[in-house]
């Protein structure tokens, strides 16, 4: 497997684009696009838990009751959740995709995000659809979905199945909103491989546990996030089956794909000056190591910390004092790294003596990892935040604005 | 039942002082106190329910077996937590104050709060303990236990039972790390009813429920929150037995003196300009209002969104829907409401028109209520918190230095 350019379009038989429809009077960005592939696909989809859910997801779910889709239509800038004609809105939005692409609006996905509580714009967008060309790259529609994002969120991989070459690739946003369970995130991945749809969407669940929900901004989950994946087949190469060496290939490119985007979602945390990885090891369970390492990587006091640079673990034993697992204080170690080197701050659950000039050092790299040692067992689990910062509090005072 | 001056000697028989021993270097801040009833007490505490226990805790439940207490030693700036001495420490503190007042050490309640995991300077608390005078007032000591909190914490209350005049004051610190479960909070309560220990115990953890529990200003929850009550009895009145008038006359007392506390430990939120109250009515059970009432009052997004006075009632329905309780998301109000008027943002799950002038004023003010009505039922819960502000992130990307 390596990582190739391209985003959504290495993947063979698939098309997008994008453009600015005025969904928001302040801004000239794109705000509208469309992802197409040439034949129908298998396709999967999760969707954010919050029990209020958007209109887009409640159409989405029912166009893909069948498993198949053969295109996206999404927009940024209104989310069409808690809006008085919710649904309606995401039902034409779907209608007038699947006539423009000569389609049955049950073969489109659609998606948003945004602000809550307004309904869409449907001329904008109706004539936003009719003006989208689809000879677009990936960068412009991964930018046409960003929202507070700052930086365009977009890998693709190749891999091989059987001999035969297949790519995967995918974009993302969310910047905001981003906890357990994909806060305001969307996900596009597209692969021409081919794939039984049930094991599709298995592994779509097992690594969105293993890469989204491991990524926290703020604690809170959107209305509306979405990670779909479409598989077309056209690289020829067989339909991947549940327990082969096929499915291990590809379940491998799917996390590789998930993971540098839920990274990437993290560093371009709303307001963030660094990416914060926290990695809990020596754990009895998996789901020990992930309940205390999402503690560490969601609280305030710990962010509000790393944005000064400041070694304050204790507020890291705190966080895994009121996480929801058991452990035993006394046995706990605990460092920080990054690359300017490694430093041991606390020992068996107490201070150690250390230099703080050189904690400050590693603390200000744009890249921090804690190591927290429960040394009670083998498992490890790595989540991903960042720093909480001025920025994030101006980004959110005045985000309707 | 009603308010008087006093704070913790507004009750009988009670003395308090307090000192600056040089805890931390750079402030003159007093750091130490004490609080010391003529005649032992009947105490009752309820401690943070964080699984890294700062070493005073432990100590202080140990001399609180018997349910009996005379004095209270108290310091900030550090919390003696996660310290490599850390019970030989707290122990030698209690036993420092014993000695200086002529009791035992089991009758000694210890309590810390501040930077955690560092040992005490013993030299300066063994210096401060023989210094403290105990001519203080209430406010000495209520500032002296202060650490990033900007205001004072005190009141107290007179009310009477079987015809006897009795009093009830308290005093509390607590500004960061504060949710539910009392986050760094310190509460002492004092009075000189007399009561029936177990009956203390009881009526302490509900009302700690009912009060301290429904704040939230940061989601983390310390590792040294204590609340502690001493009665001496010195009123004279007879002591307060289960299931009687003078019982429920005293609980209302205990309730008004820690619900004020509470409230003004969310309106004095690190950094926060303005006190939240979040309401959730129309509830079916208590916990369900609760729970809802929390999520919103503890929202990142929400809480930044009210620092800007931005209606932005999407984050409310977007925290109701991803806290632990059902609900119908179809059936929910939400409106703000302040001393410039009440404004209904959102009927039955969707958006209403509003004027966002009028909403901007409404949310502009110091106080600001968030009406949440679920249609399901007759139970209504309050919980309070703050916005989240610049002042906030600057406070804690830099609190040890």
């Amino acid at each position: 497997m390596k990582g190739i350019e391209g985003g959504i379009l290495a993947a063979a038989g698939f098309a997008t684009g994008a453009c600015h429809c005025g969904i928001r009077a302040n801004t000239a960005k794109d705000d509208l696009a469309m992802i197409v592939s040439q034949v129908p696909c298998t396709a999967a989809a999760v969707y954010t838990t919050n029990k209020v859910k958007a209109a887009p997801l409640k159409i989405t779910r029912q166009h893909l009751a069948d498993g198949t889709a053969q295109a996206i239509v999404v927009n940024s800038g209104n989310a069409n959740a808690c809006a008085p004609k919710g649904e309606e809105n995401a039902r034409r939005q779907a209608e007038l995709t699947a006539r423009k692409l000569n389609l049955k609006p049950e073969d489109i996905i659609v998606a948003s995000t945004g602000v809550i509580g307004q309904d869409l714009p449907m001329d904008a967008i109706e004539a936003g659809i009719s003006m989208i060309c689809l000879d677009g790259e990936s960068t412009k529609t991964a930018r046409a979905i960003m929202t507070t994002d700052t930086k365009v969120k977009e890998c693709a991989v190749e891999f091989e199945i059987d001999g035969v070459t297949c790519h995967m690739g995918g974009i993302a946003k969310g910047s905001g909103m981003i906890h357990p369970n994909m806060g305001t995130m969307l996900c596009f991945i597209t692969t021409d491989a081919a794939i039984d749809q049930p094991l599709l969407q298995k592994m779509l669940l097992n690594q969105t546990k293993a890469t989204f929900n491991r990524v926290s901004v703020d604690g809170d989950t959107s209305t509306n996030d979405m990670c779909v994946v479409l598989a077309n087949g056209l690289s020829g190469a067989n339909c991947i089956q549940p327990d082969t060496e096929a499915a291990a290939v590809f379940e491998a490119a799917l996390h590789q794909i998930m993971e540098q985007l839920a990274i990437s979602i993290a560093a371009d945390g709303e307001g963030a000056s660094r990416l914060l990885t926290v990695t809990v090891e020596g754990a009895k369970t998996e789901s020990q190591a992930e309940i205390l390492a999402m503690s560490v990587a969601s609280s305030s006091l710990f962010k509000a910390a790393i944005f000064g640079a400041d070694a304050n673990w204790g507020r890291v034993l705190c966080a895994l004092g009121y996480a929801d697992a058991d452990f035993d204080p006394e046995l706990v170690d605990v460092s920080f790294q990054s690359e300017a080197g490694t430093i041991d701050v606390c020992a068996q659950g107490k201070g150690l003596p250390f230099d703080e000039d050189k904690a400050k050092e590693i603390l200000s790299r744009d890249k921090v990892e804690t190591l927290i040692d429960l040394h009670e067992g083998n498992e490890h689990v790595s989540c991903w935040g960042c720093d909480l910062t001025y920025e994030y509090v101006h980004i959110n005072g005045d985000y309707r604005s």
